[in-house]
């Protein structure tokens, strides 16, 4: 028996809430330790699981290591986040992908003829890939501070740029830079406030 | 000392990834065990600790309980998720809100200046709202996940007349409706394939 097939409901303990949501930051400076590429794969093989409309799954992640990839990354953040990516021992560039519909016919077995209406509505397939693909991103945030290390998203980056770079024949956009390590020298900032309750929810 | 104010980063446990990620499953029918309102508020309390660019959290969140609300919203689904939502205990309207910059000098007081950039520039504002309100749709999927209930997220729904019937004043616009209660019976469909890892990874 595949054990992760049948859910488990029981509430998310405290430690594991203080993990993901209350107790997590942004780190904005990192430590020399390095990341491994099995910790970076681990992170997506957990955020994959979370759900996309139809199964889409448009998000593309391109992991970026020290070195002359991280390089060319970071000439095109916004120059407040060029330290902070310049000292990230691993960086993910979340990307949509735009054709993902080519796969429809093998994540949606039984409704394959979607692969079509996407093709053919230019506007719905795009509207899917950007909504999903941003879904995942945060899925994907809470994927990497659910194996112990802290995430540092920026949407400050020359999009355009980043696409050229990394993504030349089109396919690919870029929405989100994650940097991914251990936390350095005063990572934190204080933390911010939230929004109180009652300008977040109605009930009805 | 707020004990949520130092990070901590070890791993999140298996049960705990089961619960959110690799156990976790769309409910598509719901037990009549009701969902109360300190848990729908208790969802947005941890969900609202996740991060946004700018701290701009532009998420709004219309919790509807059964009754006269519910059937006024199950009317503009599409027609596949009518008897989901009818029979839902709690159902969650996620929506952007188009002027969230007005709160960025509470949520941002170091900057609060960004709230006439925001002002100033329709697509920044946008995209802002869209991209950001959307992370916060992934982050309370999992928020639900982690109180021990079931979610049932679908973006099949008339977003236009939903607006129309909850958000008149034209200042929220709906993006997800999620369904969450207990299982029903039969609740999930089986386990639809996830992409290839390679499919998805890239490195450099």
């Amino acid at each position: 028996m595949d054990t992760r097939s049948e859910p488990t409901l029981d509430r998310l303990d405290a430690k594991a809430q203080h993990l993901l949501f209350t107790g997590a930051r942004t780190a904005n400076t990192f430590a020399d330790t390095p990341v491994t590429d099995a910790e970076l794969s681990d992170i997506w093989e957990l955020a994959k699981w979370a759900p996309t409309s139809a199964n889409s799954q448009p998000l593309r992640v391109l992991f970026v290591r020290p070195g002359p990839g991280r390089d060319r990354l970071v000439k095109h953040m916004n120059e407040g986040n060029r330290a902070k990516t310049a000292s990230a021992p691993a960086v993910a560039v979340l990307a949509q992908d735009t054709e993902f519909h080519t796969h429809i016919p093998t994540v949606l077995p039984f409704r394959p003829e979607l692969k079509d209406v996407f093709a053919g509505n230019d506007t719905m397939r795009t509207s899917t890939a950007t909504f999903n693909a941003t879904l995942q991103a945060g899925y994907f945030i809470l994927a990497v501070r659910a194996h112990g290390l802290a995430a540092g998203p920026m949407s400050g980056f020359d999009a355009a740029g980043v696409d050229a770079e990394f993504f030349p024949d089109g396919r690919h956009r870029s929405i989100l830079v994650v940097n991914i390590g251990h936390p350095g020298k005063d990572p934190w900032l204080g933390r911010l406030p939230r929004l109180p309750h009652d300008d977040v929810v109605q009930w009805i």
